[in-house]
Order: C-alpha cells, then sequence, then structure tokens
C-alpha cells in the first residue's frame, strides 16, 4: 500500500443553491479541486450522497457528474453511507491510489437538499439513515431519535439542556471566519435557549441545518504530490466500522460502538492517541452526536463530553479544538457532503491557511463522520507535511 | 496489486419475495457464499444496491445488512452505479483484496423491488437510472428510452421486431436449466411477436421483469484460495468506464461507448481478446440492449448483434454463448444484485458445476453490466483455476 497525499481542495458555500443543480454543485467543487492541483482529469471518480435518488429523483450520479465535469469515461461510482457517505468516498479514493490502481483520484461529497419539497420531506429523507421497519416508519425522525439519547444522557450523568450551550456557541464562533459557512454569526447562550424544541430536548441550535453544498479533494501518493503541489497534506490513517443501525439493538445506546472501533482502527494506522490529535472534526449533527463522538474517541470520559465544551477545551486555542470552521451545525450540513468538508478543513488548517480560525502549530487533525445515529463511523487523520 | 480469486458464491432464487425483506434477502445470499468458503466473517463488506431509498425508505443498508448477517463491525458501505451497482461492488471487492487491505471481502448485490407500490412506482424508481432534468421529468421510463435505441437500430440496419426473438427464446431456454431462475420455461417466436408492447417496438418480451433477490461473492488472494476451496474462480479482469447518462449527448447513440470502454480495459488487463471469451453474460434489460453490449464489447461488428443471435451463436454451444443461466430476461433483473448474478453464474460455468446448461470447456468467461441506457458500464473477465 502506498502513502496518499491530498494535493487540491474545493467547496461551494454551504446554503440553499436554490439556482443550482447537484450536478453543478459538484462539478463547481470537483473543477476547483483539479484546479488547486494543476490537473485536467483524475483516474478515478468516487462521489459520496445520500439523497439525490428521494430528493432529486435522480441515481447513477457519479456517471452524471463525471459527464458534466468534463470527465467522460472515467471510472466514476457512487458511495452511500447515510451521513457518512462522503467520508466513505474518501476511504475508497484512499483505497485507489493506496493500491496502485489509480494515481491520481477525485473524491466529491455532494449534496441538494432544497430540492425536497417541504420540511416534512427532507426529514423523511433523512430518516432513512435510520432503520426503516423498526424506527422510522414508527415515526421516529433522526431528531427524534437523537432526542432519545439526549434525554437519556442527561438522566444518566445528571446533565442539563443549557450544558449543551458551549457546542452550539464555539462552532457559530468559528463559523464566522468561514467564508463558506452557512451560518457566520455568533450565537449567545442565551439564545441557545430560546431557541424552538425540535424533539424535546433537542432545539434548533442543537441541530444542524439542512443545506446544500459539495466539497472535493484529489488524491494522489505522497511520494509524487510535490510533483502538483506545495501544500499536500497526508492521509495517515483511514478506517470505516458499523454497528446496528437501530438503537434498540445496541448493548448502551449511550456507546457509540461503531465511532470508537473506527477510531481505535485508526489511531493504530497512524500510530497515535487522541493525546496527539492537535484538532478534530467531530460530527455535530446535533450537540450529543458531539458529545458522544469526543467520548467514543477518547478525548473525553464517559460522561464527560459535555464538560470538554463547558470547559472550553474544544475551542481553537483549547485542548483539542474541534467545528474549527463551524462543524455541521454553522458550516451547514449537506449530509453526504459533510464528510468531504470536513476533510477539506483539515487541510486548511494543516496547510495554515484557515485564516483567523487558524489553530496553532496544527500538524496532526482527525475528522470523524458518522451515518444514521452511529451505524456507520469513519475516521481520518491527517498530517501536515 | 495482488492476484483475486472467488472462493464463495451464493444467491436467491429470483422472484417476487412477498416473504422476505432487503435485509433477509441479502443475509441469505451473504451466508450461503460465506458458508462456501468456510468463513464466518470477513475483513469488509460492499452491497451493491440501487433502488432501497426510493423503493423501501431505506438507506444506510450496508450497515443494516452487516448487523443482520451478524458481521456487527465490519466495514461496510454501498456502492450504487444504477443497475450496474451489483458490478460496481464487486469492482471495489477486487480493488480491496487486490490492494492488500483486506484479506477477504464479501461483495453482495440486492434488490427488492415488490416492495414499490405498483408498476408506476417501480418503473419510476428505474427512471432515476436516465438523466432526471433532462429525461425522466419529460415522461422517459428506461423502457421508452430503450425503445427510441430499438426503433433507430431497426431504421439504420434494416432489422425487424422479430429479428431480436432469438435474444428471449435463448435466454429462457437456458433459464430452464437454472434453478434460481425467475421464468424458467420457454418461449417460442411466435409468443414474443404475440406480447404485449410497453413502448413500441419493445414488448414484454424484449424485456427483463422487475424482481427481487440477491446474489454475493467472497473474494480472497488467489495465493490463499485454495486454503479455502478446490473451486476458485480467479478474477483477471475489473473495469469500470461512464458515459453521458442522457442518450442525446452522445456521439453515437448506437454505440455504447462505457461498454466499448470497460471492454477494452479489460481485454488490455487480462491480456485477451473477444475470440478468446468462451462464454457472455450479457446485460439483456433489453433485447435491444444485448445487441448493442455484443457490439461493443467486439463479439459482432455493428449492426451485426442481432445477427449472432439469428445464426444461433449465443446458444450454449454457439460461438458466444450469452444468458446462460437464463440472463437478465428469464433469470430475473433485480437491478442491484443483477451484476453478482452474472458473477455467480460465471463460477458455476467455469467450476463446471452449471449441470445442463453447462458451456463445454469453458475456461474465460466475462460479464458485462450497464447502467441506465450506457452511462455506466462494468466489465469483470474471470478464468478457471
Amino acid at each position: 500500500m502506498r502513502d496518499v497525499s491530498i494535493i487540491g481542495i474545493g467547496q461551494t458555500r454551504v446554503g440553499e443553491h436554490w439556482d443550482k443543480s447537484l450536478r453543478q454543485l459538484a462539478t463547481e467543487a470537483i473543477l476547483a479541486a483539479l484546479g488547486e492541483a494543476g490537473l485536467e482529469r483524475a483516474d478515478v471518480l468516487y462521489v459520496g450522497n445520500m439523497l439525490s435518488g428521494k430528493v432529486s429523483a435522480q441515481e447513477h450520479v457519479a456517471a452524471l457528474i463525471a459527464d458534466f465535469a468534463g470527465l467522460r469515461g472515467i471510472e466514476a461510482v457512487k458511495v452511500e453511507a447515510a451521513e457518512s457517505s462522503g467520508a466513505a468516498a474518501l476511504r475508497l479514493g484512499y483505497v485507489a491510489v493506496a493500491s496502485g490502481l489509480a494515481d491520481t483520484a477525485i473524491v466529491c461529497g455532494v449534496e441538494k437538499m432544497t430540492d425536497a419539497v417541504g420540511s416534512a420531506t427532507a426529514s423523511a429523507a433523512l430518516a432513512m439513515a435510520a432503520d426503516s421497519d423498526y424506527e422510522a416508519l414508527h415515526g421516529l425522525s433522526l431528531a427524534a431519535l437523537n432526542a432519545l439519547l439526549m434525554r437519556r444522557y442527561m438522566h444518566e450523568y445528571g446533565v442539563k439542556r443549557e450544558d449543551f450551550a458551549p457546542f452550539t456557541v464555539n462552532a457559530h464562533r468559528n463559523a464566522a471566519g468561514n467564508p463558506c459557512a452557512m451560518f457566520p454569526w455568533p450565537v449567545t447562550p442565551e439564545a441557545f435557549m430560546k431557541a424552538p424544541l425540535m424533539a424535546d430536548p433537542i432545539s434548533l441550535m442543537d441541530s444542524a441545518p439542512l443545506a446544500d453544498g459539495a466539497a472535493a479533494v484529489v488524491l494522489c501518493p505522497t511520494d509524487r504530490a510535490r510533483l502538483f503541489t506545495s501544500g499536500a497534506v497526508r492521509i495517515i490513517a483511514s478506517a470505516v466500522a458499523t454497528d446496528s443501525v437501530a438503537i434498540h439493538d445496541r448493548r448502551d445506546p449511550l456507546f457509540l460502538e461503531a465511532a470508537y472501533l473506527s477510531a481505535q482502527r485508526a489511531y493504530q494506522q497512524a500510530g497515535v492517541g487522541p493525546a496527539e490529535i492537535d484538532l478534530f472534526e467531530v460530527h455535530d449533527a446535533f450537540t450529543i452526536t458531539a458529545a458522544l463522538s469526543l467520548e467514543a474517541c477518547g478525548f473525553a470520559r464517559r460522561g464527560q463530553g459535555v464538560r470538554l465544551a463547558q470547559e472550553g477545551e474544544i475551542a481553537l486555542d483549547g485542548r483539542i479544538p474541534i467545528c474549527t470552521m463551524g462543524g455541521l451545525k454553522a458550516r451547514g450540513h449537506p449530509v453526504g457532503a459533510t464528510g468531504v468538508y470536513q476533510i477539506v478543513e483539515l487541510v486548511q488548517q494543516l496547510r495554515g491557511q484557515a485564516g483567523v480560525n487558524q489553530v496553532k502549530g496544527a500538524r496532526l487533525g482527525m475528522a470523524q463522520s458518522i451515518g444514521g445515529t452511529g451505524g456507520t463511523a469513519i475516521t481520518h487523520i491527517l498530517e501536515a507535511s
């Protein structure tokens, strides 16, 4: 297996792109990433997308996007792992280049959620990440499922709703420095508490917004990266793990076993532990998800994820900065694209190009993307070159 | 890259499985394939599926199936490339094992189409393989799109509707010898001509049926295959190519460029040409698709694909036997599973286990799976060991 680096990144602004279609968003990100790498084509294209079938009545999106991006003929397939689809596409791109199958690979995550007619449709589409027969069919949306987890967490650990506010405050503070963020403005703890409830105890301010967007990266073997760019960033770990999709089948609903497994596999591959990670792009689809992911990855003990946020350790100058460009909550969460946005942001940080959001001396960055309520978890660790 | 072999196969009967869900069908095929290989687990699972989101309101199917099949924790993602999703999953499994990432891989194709409410829904779901904005939105189903191709083919080459009958007669004849086939009974040329038209000139008898089913294979490096089985079959080529999804954007609608490209890449990788292939599992979603695929892969000159069938060269004892276990038309076409069914049948042939359908002395077998009207084509070449 060859060592793999990222040699180009591209992203669209995250938001409601009423004037752009799925293929247009993806093409914008792909051409930006290829442009950075100084390439016109690559050997293979992997597209991460979750919802285009339900929302846009369009499958076969990898071929569709390849053609529109001027890559006709290229090997291209779509990969889906619910909200972690973008990270799954990166995993495939990594394997393709590491194996020698491809010398260059494009990985693109894209989602067009505003094509869903009404929020009910978008919510139903997202619920496809849950167990359709045993959860969604009974009316459980993803927000409702995570509300069960949050309520249980509050009960088990004596935590209050307001204790989750620091996650949201931190994410919005960081989004202000990200020109691609959907909500680049600050939020106060008071505003957090006043937000309307979606599924008690989850409010709008606990929940990442529906959004459109696309992000892309270009990969090549590390020993050739200098031919393309001086800003290459190495992928030193890539790991996927799964768990029961339905919460009721898990041994312990408050422990994300797939998140734990994929983090452990990534740590092992990279030869590092959580103490050595300089920043962590966490999957904060809901504030409770951020807390559980921090715990599963070893950044906090069980029940202490929320404390980490309260103590300011997740800020840009804290022990483990998270959501450094706004996270899912404030950069926005175009689901199938999110896993690639996290990687684009890590590359910005590890290149020292994160502007006012720069994490000082960042050398090792980690991203974890989670599908459903934890049925899939995908972890990548990147290193500055 | 390591040499890769198939060490286990599994399949459910193709048909209307009203009593079984998506996860049950997939698990049945996976456990059968693992059982053949004498394995309880593998390192990675790739699931090929196209329609579960639209038809069953279920995405995240790789984690779902992994859990149900007793593989909790395993690396698992779904891959989608329209009707060639199953073949795309095999491609990923091949790369995972060839690269050294995985020592064992499970590849499963699965589709549950009878969960669609009414044939209109199934037809709309399938139309997601076409260009949603420029084709499907205007009412063009896949049958209608292929009817345009068939009509043009008849016009260009002076071919009549009845000239396509030999494809259907051959497929049904072979299905009679396949216990997993959906329609294991013969069809006469007269019955072919009497079938109701779906989209003139395409009739029910030109068209593969909607179906449920799952097929699976287990892969490992060839140098370890003997540890698991004496019936290993090598994968000596694996190639994916894409083209414009919309027909109107192609240089020549009667030439499947992706099919040509992926076949050429496969021939090059295997170091063989069409003359050396002993049997060909063709993507006969429609009779016209079979003709165009035969031509693109070099088994017939342009406009001569239909003649090949008329001259009996596609029969089990012909020059290039196709649909040897019934093909999409008569084995049935559970879309996301079909690409893996083709591989399971090739393995049966190359092991000499195809019973009354055995192609004498079969040593090299090829399968091609096509997404949409040709936007994706995936070709594999297998060799008996």
